[in-house]
């Protein structure tokens, strides 16, 4: 299974299945006795122009998913790339054609012009009137060749969906769509062609350039080069689309994703658009849409129409097809930024200091013995972890001995928060977060409980994001039972004994199942102390020693 | 330029630009000062629960394309793939929350989880009311690990975003998106990784092979294996999605595209699934649609959540961001299958055989010329194009020998009309399709018109559609002089003389615009007659030698 499909015969039909199953009842098909895949309007109005298009498949939502009120009538769904039969495009004609007559809206391939041509020379042999518009609005291949129809005839759909919804006769329909497919132009580029199910990807383009003009079945475009830079593509596709256009007026265009390009990179390609000279007379913007796909080509597509003003009327009418992209003006940036809101000073900067000998004291044991520890540490993470967890800790005391003088050490809360501050600022990564989210939780508790609760709430909210439990082999597991020792009155001593009881403990415990060592092997592990709860216990032993 | 990109480092933002210049007004953004780009509704009410949701960016269109009425207020977009900072996500709390408070949507991943929660602490510190619910709804890693949050965290943002435009409470708001967090089960599965912006591809997966439960970054999934057909796959991720679903009622289904699966593969995978136990059980289908992507992943993913009244009302309420998939049943595809109208008898078997001795003798003429000439113009076609232009034109020729006895050979009309049903039945490809227009056209014609200007309309209808113009080495560099002659009263030996003289002439005809030659070198070509037009010439002097 190289692509999601079961037989490949079905393809086309079982995808006209899941996009009827997921249409909320706008559509209908035919059923299997017609000669290929059907699309139909639910709810037909013989006395409008009934509009059939179609095509080979492989360019969904093209052209089944435009099927609905006030846009088509029907799509014939030939095979991938493959243009249906002439008995197949007379069934969809026959289907919904009634006394208003029908407009067939083909692209311009020689397959499709011939079938979809005698299908309705045969119709009219039956005495319907049906007339038929040949979009060829890519300007890739210059004047030599027969212009291909792209994505340019979505704008043709619409424009004579609407006067067929308004009830306009079959000639002021046809010489609408006419009239749009003559002004209508296109130009495709793409970094890689798209891949037809069932077959290999076809490597063609080289992975740093993108081939400008290439066809929608992945036929050769004008040139592969490479581009420096977004900007410069869109710089170039825009100039040649510019180039095209008879006069120098508003017009509308259509940005279309050609199947497989990421969104974030079509947003991009919006920006980039938005810059030109082209992208600053537009005043009508569809998209960016993945409308007239080439399976899963990542590339997009631009089709620039000069509006007039029943163009204008008839691209913003609405309609309740899903896969139509809404048309409307682009957003002027600088009308949209807000001025970015002013963050709260740092607890480091915003609080009083004051001194308190005793936490001081306390504080500078705790840094001299990170610092100290820096080497070991490190060799313990180099076992089980990245080999930064003595650097990490004794960075952070460092930012903490540094600015002793500053901090607020006779106010618990205070100190708290400041203490959060330089984590996130000092230490950085998730073990910053981490202690940040601790001393930010002490400090919420430290006003209004005694210190050993407060750090059990500050234990309890880091846990509570980090993901880690007691048994995971963090720091959690030396500093859980020390906070537990404290609650239970043992003092900085029992807590000391108990964070060290439990540091040496991790040499024992199993793979994690979260934290540091949560992707390490068990033979790795076995005899190694967690780093993090080393750090912890040779913290407390330095404070409840007095060293 | 691997991806349509500028510089790497400004891609989220010019994104997001993008994303703004095409919403139609909903959209605003911080301005530059903020640490990261961050989206925000334009229409802001401070009465209502503000809904901040983000994270690493890649994932388009989340969470920015879902800012907006009934959905999120704001979304903080990190790099690709990795989580925006403590300071920026506390920048898109500031400029979204008021007094009625803010709700955080985190999709499961650690590093989202401590810069979210940190930012939601210092958020409280500052006064605000700030509530976090963490989704994690993939099923792909069972109980071992933490889920990670996938594309069911979008129908969090649903029903909390009802909610809040409703004016609920902070409470009440949180309290349902937990709900719905709880009960939201999500499985992935691509047949490729996605490629990150500026990255090579990652060659993980084999080209037949699928892999079930990959992440959104493309962390690797369950398992790695060979399905026979789409049903097969579908089967096994219904089955694990259902054995995770507490209750057997009604569910609702988001079918989403990972970012780089074509449109068709979609709407077969929409279809596949409706005929699983879990599909049956679909009461809202979401999509297809692409809405939690990781780059550009050829693969989808399926969301279950059995479905309360609350979920029902708050998936089904009306929002205007485009981005989301309306809610509605599924289609019963037995109700919307329309029978295959009656195509029209072939005029084959509709006309009344009928006897015209000068008409036989020509055809039985032209028709052993062609037989004669199989070999001949094969040689021909071998050089300039692919070789059968003998083949057809005898496999023709024996068609209409065959059927002498049952054609209308003195009804003028009838016999056009009957040629033309052979030649689509009997030639097929382009060259049936085109001489079929032709005798349609002819048969229009011939009941006003004496033959030669009947030849010439059916002449002029075949051009018409197909493309190939006089002088691009094609059989109308035969016909069409030759029908001149005919209107010009020169006889059937004129007019075998000047189609002789248009075949020969062809041998010096450049590089052809059109036809069976366009895409030949003019080495190739020089010397050479087109073998559609020796037949022609052959035909004609055939017959007016009476040989």
């Amino acid at each position: 299974m190289r692509h999601f499909v079961n037989d490949l015969d079905d393809l086309v039909s079982e995808g006209l299945d899941g996009t009827i199953i997921s249409a909320h009842g706008a559509l209908k098909r035919l059923d299997a006795d017609a000669p290929a895949p059907v699309a139909l309007r639910s709810q037909l109005d013989p006395q409008h122009v009934a509009l059939v298009s179609g095509g080979g498949s492989g360019h969904e939502p093209s052209h089944a998913g435009f099927v609905g009120e006030g846009l088509l009538s029907a799509a014939v769904c030939g095979s991938v790339f493959a243009s249906p039969s002439v008995d197949a495009v007379l069934a969809g004609i026959l289907a919904v054609t009634g006394e208003a007559g029908c407009l067939l809206i083909v692209m311009n391939y020689t397959g499709d012009r011939l079938n979809f041509g005698l299908a309705a020379e045969r119709a009219r042999a039956m005495g319907h009137d049906v007339e038929m518009v040949v979009v060829a609005d890519d300007i890739a291949l210059g004047d030599a060749s027969q212009p291909r129809g792209v994505a340019g005839t979505l704008l043709v759909h619409k424009v004579a969906g609407h006067l067929a919804e308004q009830g306009k006769d079959l000639q002021t329909v046809a010489a609408a769509a006419r009239d749009v497919a003559d002004r209508v132009v296109s130009l495709g580029v793409a970094r890689d062609t798209g891949t037809v199910p069932g077959n290999d990807a076809v490597d063609r383009i080289d992975a740093a350039e993108a081939e400008i003009g290439l066809g929608i079945h992945g036929e050769p475009g004008v040139e592969t080069k490479t581009f420096e830079a977004l900007s410069d593509l869109v710089e170039d596709m825009t100039e040649r689309l510019q180039a095209e256009i008879a006069h120098d007026g508003p017009i509308a265009l259509l940005i279309n994703d050609l199947g497989g390009t990421s969104a974030l990179e079509m947003s991009a390609v919006t920006a980039a658009v938005a810059q030109t000279e082209l992208g600053s007379r537009v005043e009508l913007l569809l998209g960016p849409a993945a409308v007239m796909t080439s399976t899963d080509m990542p590339g997009f597509s631009l089709s620039a129409l000069p509006l007039t003003d029943d163009d204008r009327e008839a691209l913003t009418s609405a309609t309740a097809v899903p896969s139509w992209p809404t048309a409307g003006a682009p957003v002027k940036l600088a009308d949209h930024v807000v001025s970015s809101p002013e963050l709260p000073a740092s607890a480091l900067e915003s609080s009083t200091p004051s001194s308190n000998d005793e936490v001081r004291s306390l504080l500078e044991l705790a840094c001299q013995s990170c610092v100290d520890s820096k080497g070991e540490l490190n060799d313990l993470d180099a076992k089980v972890g990245d080999g930064d967890t003595g650097s990490t800790f004794a960075h952070a005391a460092r930012g903490v001995q540094e600015r002793l003088d500053q901090l607020p050490l006779d106010d618990p809360e205070a100190l708290c928060r400041s203490l959060s501050a330089l984590m996130t600022q000092q230490m950085g990564g998730s073990s910053g977060v981490l202690l940040a989210l601790f001393f930010e939780h002490t400090a919420e508790a430290v006003s209004d409980s005694d210190w050993p609760d407060a750090l059990a709430r500050g234990l309890h909210g880091m846990m509570e994001l980090g993901g880690a439990d007691v048994g995971d082999r963090t720091m959690i597991d030396a500093l859980s039972p020390a906070i537990e020792a404290l609650q239970d009155g043992k003092g900085l001593q029992g807590a000391a004994e108990a964070a060290r009881k439990g540091a040496d403990g991790t040499q024992t415990l199993g793979s994690a199942g979260a934290g540091r060592s949560a992707h390490v092997s068990q033979d790795s592990l076995d005899g190694v102390t967690d780093p993090g709860a080393e750090a912890v216990a040779r913290v407390l032993e330095a404070m409840s020693q007095g060293r």
